[in-house]
C-alpha cells in the first residue's frame, strides 16, 4: 500500500515552539521570493531550444550523480541505472532503471537528495504518494506523460519556478551558441553564462590540447605565447561579458596561487605548451593563472569564484568503464592561508574586486575562510558547497562563519546544480535553514526580530545580487 | 550524606517535549533488543573458564584506561590505583585504590565513563546511592561480594545482558585455545574471534620477531619468503573462520595502502624479515599488507576493519615505568583519500567485499569518509570510535555522515571494549543517541515516523548483522 | 527613529523552556561573582596613572582590531576609521570615524563584537537606544562626556566592574615601570604582569636585536652566550614573579618543541645571535625555548601558556601602509601531538607543572588537545581563544573537549583583551554559555542539578584560581 507524500509546511524548522514560530514568520517573508541562481550547471541548450525532456529516467536519474552514487555505493550496477558506459549506450531500458531506483529509494533517508526529490515529486508533478517499488510505474508514467506536455518545457518551468536570474557555466573554448540563441530568440528569461577557463588552464586534463586549439581559433591569438595566451583570455572574457556573464569560475585541485615574474611565467608557459611540463609545473601554472584571472577581474569587474579541493574520478575502475563525473569525486583537505597569499599580495587590498571562496573542507570555515573574509575587502564566502549543500551542512556553515565573518561577507545561496527541476527545492531548503538559524539567534536574544527579517531578505536576495553584480 | 543514584528513563533524549516524545517511542521499540557486539576486546578466557572475577578494583578500575587516564591527568599516581609497573606488582591494595577512585569520581562529570559506570553500578549491582568518598567501601564490598556469587560469573552475565553475539580479537599468532575451549564446553553463548594480524605485520612492534616465529610454527609455512608468508595468512584466516570469525581487524598508525608489484613486495619483505628495514619500509609494508588482506577478503569473504590514526604510548616516562596501554594513546590527523586509493584501485569495485573504516579524526567524517562510503560499493563507515564513542561524538558522527553516506552505509554500533560489564551500558547510550537523532529528523519533518522506526531497528540490529555477515 | 537597546536577561540561554529555566538558575548562582582575569592585554599604564580616556573613538574603535577588521573587510578605509598609518597621524577626526562605525554597525549582527559592544553601551554608559547612523553623535557625545568624569577613570571602572584579579602581559625586555608604579601607588587593585618572552626568542621579529640588547641591560648577563641567555631569563622571571606574575605566555607560529643536547643548543644559539640563522633555525630555536621555559617552570612554579597557530600580518599591502596588529592575523592548521612530544618527554610526568594549551584550530580540540589534557598531569586546556571566544565557539569547545578531558582539565575563562571596557561583557557571555551547556547536560540527565551548580562555580572561579595559582 502506498504511503502518503506530504511536504510539511514546518519542515526543517526547529522543534522548539518558540523558535519554530520565529522561523515560520521569517519564512513567510522570503519563502516565495523569486529565485536568483548565480552559479549552476544547467544546460543552456534547454532554454535555447525549449525542447521537451524525454522521460523520468533521463531527466531525473541518469544525469544526477548525487542520486546514482548512493545506489552504486549499495551495490547497484550503473548498467542497471541506464548510465551509459564510455561511448556506449545504456544497458537497461529507462523504465527498468526507474524501478531499480524506486525500489531502493529508502537509501536516501536523511539525505538532501531525498528532500529535493520529494519536493520535485510533490510540487512539480503533484504526487501525493511516496516513491517506492509499488509506485515506481505510477511515477514513471506520470512524469513521462507530464514531460510530453508544453507546461513542462524548459521555459515554461523557468517561469513557473519564478527564476529571476540563472547562470550557467561554459568553458573558455565554448562558442556560446546556446546563449546567443537564447538572446536571438527574444525570450525574456535571464539565462547567462559564466567564464570557466579550467579546460585551457589545466594541462593535466586529457582534453587540454583540443581546448587550447579551439581557444586559439575563437580568439585569433597566438595562444602558444604567454602574452597571446593572456590576450586570448581577455578576448573571451569580453565575449562572455557580452553574453551577460558577470562572473568567472575556477575549479582547481588546490587553492594554491602564485605570483611569478613575467620571465618566470614565460618559461613556465613554454614548458606547458611545449609538453615538457611535470606535475609541479601543472600545479604552478594553475596557481599563477588564478592570480592572472584576479588581475583581469580588477580590470574588467568580473566576480571571481574559486572552488578547490576535489579529487576527481577517484575510482579507477569506474573511470575506465564509465568515464568522468560518475559520482567518484572525493573532497581533499585544503589549505587557504598560505595558498592564497601570493594572489592576495597582488590584489588583496582592491576594494572593487570580489573573489568568492568555496570549500569542501569544513575544517577551514572557522579557522581560515571566515578570518580571511572577515579581513580582506576582496574576499567573500561562498555558501556551503556540494556535499555540504544540505541542512546540517548549511547550519554548520552559518555556525562556523558568522561570528567571525558576519552575514555580510557571505553571498547568499548557490544551487550549483545540473538538475533543473530541483532548483526550487534547493533554494527552499536553503531559505528554511537560514530562517531556522536566524530564528535561533532571535530566540536567544542575539539579534532582534526586525534584524532577522532584514537578514533573511539579504541572504535570499540582496547579498546575492550585490556580490554577483546583477 | 550519600546522594541518590537514579538512572532517568529519559536520559540522553533532547529536552524539547515533542522531540523527547518521539525519542521515547523509538527507544521503546529497540531499547530492549538483544545485543550484537561484532567488535570488541573482551578476554575469551572468561567465557572459556567461567571463573569468578576477584574484586571491584581488578574488574572495573585497573584494566580500564578510560578511567585511570583521567585520574592520572589530575595528578593521581598509577601506583595508587593498583596499576602494575612493568613486571611488578601493584603498589597499593585494591581497596585503597578503589577509595582513591571514589574520592575523585567527580572528575568524570560530563564524560561517557561516568555514564557507563553509573549504569553498571545501578543496573548490574543495584546501587541506589552515588559513588563518592563516603560510599567507597559500600561499593567495594557490595561489588566484591557480588562477584563471589555464581550470578556474576561471566557466562551468567552474558545471558543476563542478553548478548546475542560477541566478537573478541586475537592476533594472527594466537592459538585460539580459549575459543576452542568455549566450543568444546558445549556452552551456547556465541563468542567468536576476529583475525588481527598487526603483530606479524608491524615490524616496529617490539614483539614482531616472536610473533612471526609462532606464526611460522602454527602454519608450517616458510614465513620468511613472501609467498610463504602470504600462505601463512591464508591458513590462519581459515583457522579463524573455522573458529567462527567473520571479520579481520587492522590497527595501523595511518590509513596508507600500497599496490606494489610482486617483485617489489618480495624485495620489501626481504628487508623486513632480514632486519635491514627503515621506518619508510615499515610503513610501506603495513600499507601493502592492507591491500593483501583486502585481496584475501575478496577470496574468503571476511569483513575487513581498518582503524588507523593513533600515536601509541605517547608518554615516554610512563611507557618506561608502566609499559603499553596506559591511557597514553593520542589520535593523529589522518588522511584517507590518497591513502586508500592504491588498495581501492585493486578492490574498489568489488561488490561482495566489505571494508569498514574507522577514524579518530572527526574532520574526515564529512570531508573524506562519507563521500568515500557514499560511492564505493566495498566501503562502509564504522561507528564513532574510542574517544568519540560518547553522546556528543555519536551525534556528530550522524550529523556529519548521514547527509552524504546515508544510514545504510553505516554498520550500527561497536562497543570496542575490554570492560565486559559496560557492554549493556555502551549499547544503551548508542541506542539512545540514535533515537535522539532520528527523533530530531522526525520532529523537523525530514523523515516520517514509520521510517524512523525502521531505521532504529536497522541501526540496532539489521545493519550490524548484514555488515558483519552474522 | 532610534530602535531600543535592551539587554534581555535570558540572552544566550537555549529557547527550550526547561533548559532555559535550568540555565537561569545556574546563572543566578554565578552571574554576579567577581571577575578573575588571568590572561589579557590591557595597558598597565592606565592603572598606574589613572588618567582619563579621551573620546569614544580612541577608546572603543581605533584600538580594537576585532571591530575595524570587519569594517575594513566591507571596504571601509582604515584612514576613515582614525587608524594611524605607520608613523603618521589619523587621517580623519575621531567623530567622523565614529559616524562611519555607527553607520555600518549592522555589519556586526551575529558576531560577539556586537554583543560585547551592546553590553558596554547599555551597562557602562546607560544607553537605551541602539547605535546606528541616527544615534552616532548621541553616542559619541555621551561616551566622550562620560570619559571626562572621574567615575570613568580606569581605577573607578576596575572597582565598578568588580575585578578581583587582572593580569596584563609584558615582554621579557619590559622594565615593568607601570607595574612598579601601581604597587608604589598604594592602590588596592590586583593588577599583575605575565612573562611573555617572545620578543627575545623570535629572531624573525624585526625588533629582536633591540629587545635582546635591553634584555642584556636589564639583567647584566652575557645574553650572547647560551648559559648567559638562560640566566637572563631566570632573572627576569624572578623580576616578574616579584611583580606578582604567576604565569608565562608564549605566542609561537606553531606548537613545535625540541629537546636538543646542550652542545646542540649552544651551536644553534650561536647562529641565532651571530646572524647566520635561517628560517629552520628560527623555528628550531623557538621550539627549544618552549622546552627551556617548561624546565624553568618546573623550577619556579610559573604556569606556562602556549598560544600557537597565527599567521601574523597576512595582508602585505596593509602591513606596508599601517604596520602590525591591523586585524590581518589569520589562523593556521596546527599540530600538537608530534609537536609537543619533545617537551613532554622532558617534563610530561611532572605533577607540579601546569602548561595551558590554546588553539585557533578547532579541529584539534577533540582529536589532540582533549586526549593530551585527559592524560598528561601537566597539561590543561585553555578556553576557546580569539576568533573562537564567541557563543558558538565556546559551545563547540565544551562539546568537543568535555567528554574526553572532563571539566577539571580546563581552566575557566580568559578574556584575552586589550578592550578594558569589554571585560565584564566578555565574562558575562562566557558565564551564560557555560550555564547553557551545563543546563543541557542537566536537562538530558547527564549530570545532576547540584553537580551543575558546583561546576558553574568551578568554571567561573575555582578552576581559574587553581590553574593560575592565584
Amino acid at each position: 500500500m502506498a504511503t502518503p507524500l506530504d511536504l510539511n509546511p514546518d519542515r526543517l524548522f526547529p522543534a522548539d515552539p518558540t523558535t519554530r514560530g520565529i522561523a515560520r514568520t521569517l519564512y513567510k517573508e522570503i519563502g516565495a521570493l523569486p529565485i536568483v541562481s548565480p552559479h549552476g550547471h544547467t544546460d543552456p541548450t534547454w532554454f535555447a531550444t525549449d525542447a521537451k525532456w524525454e522521460n523520468a529516467t533521463t531527466l531525473l536519474l541518469a544525469p544526477d550523480h548525487y542520486v546514482f552514487r548512493m545506489l552504486y555505493s549499495q551495490g547497484v550496477a550503473l548498467d542497471d541505472l541506464a548510465i551509459p558506459r564510455r561511448g556506449g549506450v545504456p544497458a537497461t531500458d529507462p523504465r527498468a532503471a526507474w524501478r531499480v531506483f524506486a525500489g531502493n529509494y529508502h537509501l536516501f533517508r536523511g539525505t538532501p537528495s531525498r528532500m529535493w526529490l520529494d519536493h520535485v515529486f510533490a510540487e512539480v508533478f503533484g504526487f501525493d504518494v511516496r516513491l517506492d517499488a509499488g509506485t515506481a510505474d505510477l511515477y514513471y508514467d506520470t512524469i513521462t506523460d507530464a514531460l510530453a506536455s508544453d507546461a513542462y518545457r524548459p521555459r515554461a518551468l523557468f517561469d513557473r519556478f519564478r527564476i529571476d536570474f540563472l547562470a550557467t557555466t561554459e568553458g573558455a573554448h565554448d562558442r556560446l551558441d546556446a546563449h546567443h540563441a537564447i538572446r536571438a530568440s527574444g525570450w525574456g528569461g535571464r539565462v547567462v553564462t559564466t567564464y570557466r577557463p579550467d579546460g585551457v588552464i589545466d594541462v593535466e586534463h586529457e582534453q587540454f590540447a583540443g581546448a587550447l586549439a579551439t581557444f586559439a581559433e575563437l580568439t585569433g591569438e597566438d595562444v602558444h605565447s604567454w602574452s597571446g595566451y593572456l590576450a586570448a583570455h581577455r578576448k573571451r572574457r569580453a565575449d562572455f561579458r557580452a553574453a551577460g556573464a558577470t562572473a568567472t569560475d575556477h575549479g582547481h585541485p588546490t587553492a594554491r596561487t602564485a605570483n611569478l615574474s613575467t620571465a618566470e611565467c614565460e618559461a613556465l608557459f613554454a614548458r606547458i605548451v611545449g609538453g615538457t611540463w611535470d606535475a609541479d609545473d601543472a600545479e604552478l601554472f594553475r596557481a599563477q593563472m588564478l592570480t592572472e584571472m584576479a588581475k583581469m577581474s580588477v580590470e574588467d569587474g568580473m566576480v571571481m569564484q574559486i572552488h578547490p579541493g576535489s579529487f576527481r574520478n577517484h575510482n579507477a575502475g569506474l573511470f575506465a568503464s564509465h568515464g568522468r563525473d560518475k559520482g567518484a569525486d572525493i573532497p581533499l583537505r585544503t589549505e587557504y592561508v598560505q595558498a592564497l597569499k601570493p594572489m592576495l599580495d597582488v590584489v588583496g587590498t582592491e576594494r572593487d574586486l570580489t573573489i568568492i571562496l568555496f570549500t569542501l573542507d569544513e575544517s577551514v570555515y572557522a579557522r581560515e575562510l571566515a578570518p580571511l573574509a572577515g579581513h580582506y575587502p576582496c574576499l567573500k564566502l561562498g555558501p556551503a558547497w556540494w556535499f555540504h549543500d544540505s541542512p546540517e551542512g548549511m547550519r554548520r556553515f552559518r555556525e562556523l562563519t558568522t561570528e567571525t565573518a558576519g552575514f555580510y561577507n557571505t553571498v547568499g545561496f548557490n544551487d550549483d546544480t545540473r538538475a533543473f527541476l530541483s532548483i526550487p527545492a534547493r533554494h527552499d531548503v536553503a531559505r528554511r535553514v537560514d530562517c531556522a538559524f536566524l530564528a535561533r539567534l532571535v530566540a536567544e536574544h542575539r539579534i532582534e526580530d526586525w534584524e532577522a527579517v532584514e537578514l533573511a531578505h539579504e541572504l535570499t536576495s540582496g547579498l546575492v545580487r550585490r556580490a554577483y553584480r546583477l
